[in-house]
């Protein structure tokens, strides 16, 4: 029996501990206290709060950061992006994703979901940070698609995944977009995701452009050609989601699927209008919250991506009072969208949390959640505990510079 | 005489060195080394680069961070931020101002505009943490104004502030804005200006409402009307700018006066449209990066705030291209508005520069400029020297657990 204890935590307005035995909180509230082989975290001056949910994310693009910044969209995927990713191994994508891995930690994410090449090297990399994922192959058609690429392989790829992987990795059927996979491969996904009761991300009405060539291919926009393809369900989880209707938005709610805002790539890329979180909102969608790689971003810090939804949903709506802090908090812990698996703060659940150090010049005086929503927190949170195993203490995480020099020397590689 | 020398810095593409003998760089380049008795920083895998300059904000206003977040603009004002800044003492102010240096210092700004109440309060804390100001009692006209606050008592502020404090504080003329402050108290601070060669600081179409008033109280949009008033020059630092029209900005391009842009607290406050970039650059206007006051940002990190400038710049236009990292370093170092007073890190200038921790996840593997403007570098400033005293070493600096103290006494009994 391994056990951990917290004492001396701010959670709202009182004073807790927590205690958890095997990576299962069995204690939580005031007056829990360290027992004697127990590996003790004193947590005075520092708020617990659970994990952050990154709801989309392309990790191993870390490799990618900052090449090729500022290029129109097409340039950018066609001379830079697009090149190097071919040159990347299994193995590239595994330290690309560490350095994901570790950079998420130092902002409090205690799970997320990639869609990558390579997606066991991306499990591997996920189980050795001490992380959680659901990682997903991306399905794609075109000549000379990689391996794994096709939706025949996608049933493998899943089983291989749940049996050489520890609870912390799922899988997921992961098509690209639907401008990139046909709607026969569209279809066989969408029954692979029954068959498995696997979830389906797909990256969805990022572009005007994409609603406009799906109306004229298809006759209908997007959700709705979605839904005809028997993929919009509760297990589907959508990324971006920028130009749906008010129409669409209340299809997606009631089909129980969840969709993922990604502001801080939107405004890069520049997909030319916020995700209607208003509309979203009303409807009912479950909403999460995403990075998008990398190399569009260029961070992985989602308290800096929290500041930036919140401030970019005042900004389009006109309204200083939209996203308010308490809503916007339930869409980075992930609670705003069970689909994306957030493990809530509780007893009998598995043990992951964070401790934010709220006597950081760049927090105070501010109450906990206007502090971790509006300051940039993510430099702020000091610890992280996932599934009863302390991963950063005072801002430590072990294994950086290995991490680091392997990441710089593929990244000299793909890019020359 | 004292001396700082750092060697094995990075500088674009070069490993340099720099000296600085009482405060002004004598050597920067390669092959610099340290002599004896120096004061040596190692800088390996660090870059070396100006200090940042904040162009507007209100930096005791960190006694009010998170107080009243997402509630609509006049309501905050009226029932939250007026109330509570009226129990303020210079005392108080003083503590704020200290958090808001430390902040500052923390992610690498050395320079800044202020607009507070108890000037002197304020330039007595940026004396102690160390770095530059210019300062600015606001002129404000109503019943009930605090003490200074009529232009009448503008010239005295100026010459205590000459007088009391060093190098490193210069004062301002601030009357608040056009709507608060009479026509004829304008025209006196045009004529203090002129006699003092002192700036103006002044907050210019920050919403539409205000553009709108003007038009009908004086009919002319809110450039020509400080124009006609003599207050539009070269020393003028116009804050936000958010409603100006082509004309207008081709209009401060001729007088050479400043814009400096606030993009988190426009988005957060929702004034209505990101400020009119493309146009004002088209124009030649020079311009500034602000972070406006704690309680409308939540932070004070230029870092933060020139990616947010990239990224909404990007999102309005439309243009993934739009204000590239170049530009963007250029307006958050100050380059781009010499009126704001920046330092250069330039043999001859006063020693002010800080070291940025290239080996920080965070910004691995992108480049110097990309990582500075898109990858939230703040918190990987590992150094700050300025005026040749190192103020920031390995993150450290002095006196944080008293300035917490301080302010948190404060902010409890203001918000009480």
């Amino acid at each position: 029996m391994t056990a951990l204890t917290v004492t001396g935590a701010r959670l709202d307005d009182a004073v807790v501990g927590l205690r958890a035995v095997d990576g299962t909180i069995t204690e939580l509230g005031p007056g829990v206290a360290s027992q004697a082989g127990d590996e003790h975290l004193d947590a005075r001056g520092m708020a617990i709060c659970p994990g952050l949910v990154n709801g989309h994310t392309h990790a191993a693009m870390t490799l990618l950061r900052g090449y090729g910044g500022d290029l129109p969209l097409m340039e950018w995927l066609q001379t830079r992006i697009w090149p190097a990713e071919a040159k990347l191994t299994g193995e590239d994508v595994y330290w690309g994703t560490r350095l994901a891995c570790l950079e998420m930690i130092r902002s409090g994410t205690t799970r997320f979901w990639d869609m990558y090449w390579h997606q066991h090297d991306v499990a591997r990399a996920v189980l050795d940070a001490g992380i959680r994922s659901t990682v997903g192959q991306p399905i794609l058609e075109f000549d000379g698609a990689p391996e794994g690429a096709r939706p025949q392989d996608a049933s493998e790829g899943l089983a291989r995944l749940r049996d050489e992987f520890g609870s912390r990795i799922t899988g997921s059927l992961s098509p690209h977009a639907i401008y990139t996979v046909s709607e026969d491969a569209l279809r066989l996904v969408a029954d692979l995701s029954a068959a498995h009761d696997a979830p389906i991300h797909i990256h969805l009405a990022e572009t005007r452009q994409e609603v406009t060539d799906c109306v004229a291919a298809h006759g209908c926009r997007p959700v709705e050609y979605l839904d005809r393809l028997g993929a919009l369900h509760e297990r589907t989880i959508i990324a971006h989601g920028v130009w749906l209707e008010p129409d669409e938005l209340a299809l997606v709610a009631e089909r129980g699927a969840t969709i993922v805002t990604n502001p801080s790539s939107n405004m890069k890329l520049a997909v030319g209008r916020a995700f209607p979180y208003p509309h979203a909102r009303d409807a009912g969608v479950a909403i999460g919250l995403g990075t998008d790689g990398a190399a569009s971003n260029n961070a992985l810090d989602l308290l800096a991506e929290i500041k930036a939804l919140a401030l970019l949903q005042k900004h389009a709506s006109g309204d200083p009072a939209m996203l308010p802090a308490p809503d916007a908090w339930d869409i980075v812990t992930g609670r705003h969208a069970p689909a994306l698996g957030a493990t809530p703060l509780e007893v009998g659940e598995p043990c992951d949390f964070l401790l934010v150090d709220m006597e950081r010049p760049e927090l105070v005086p501010a109450p906990f959640l206007d502090a971790a929503v509006y300051s940039g927190a993510g430099p702020s949170v000091d610890t992280v505990v996932v599934d009863g195993r302390v991963l950063m203490r005072d801002r430590h995480v072990e294994g950086v510079p290995e991490v680091l020099a392997r990441v710089r020397e593929t990244a000299e590689r793909v890019r020359r």
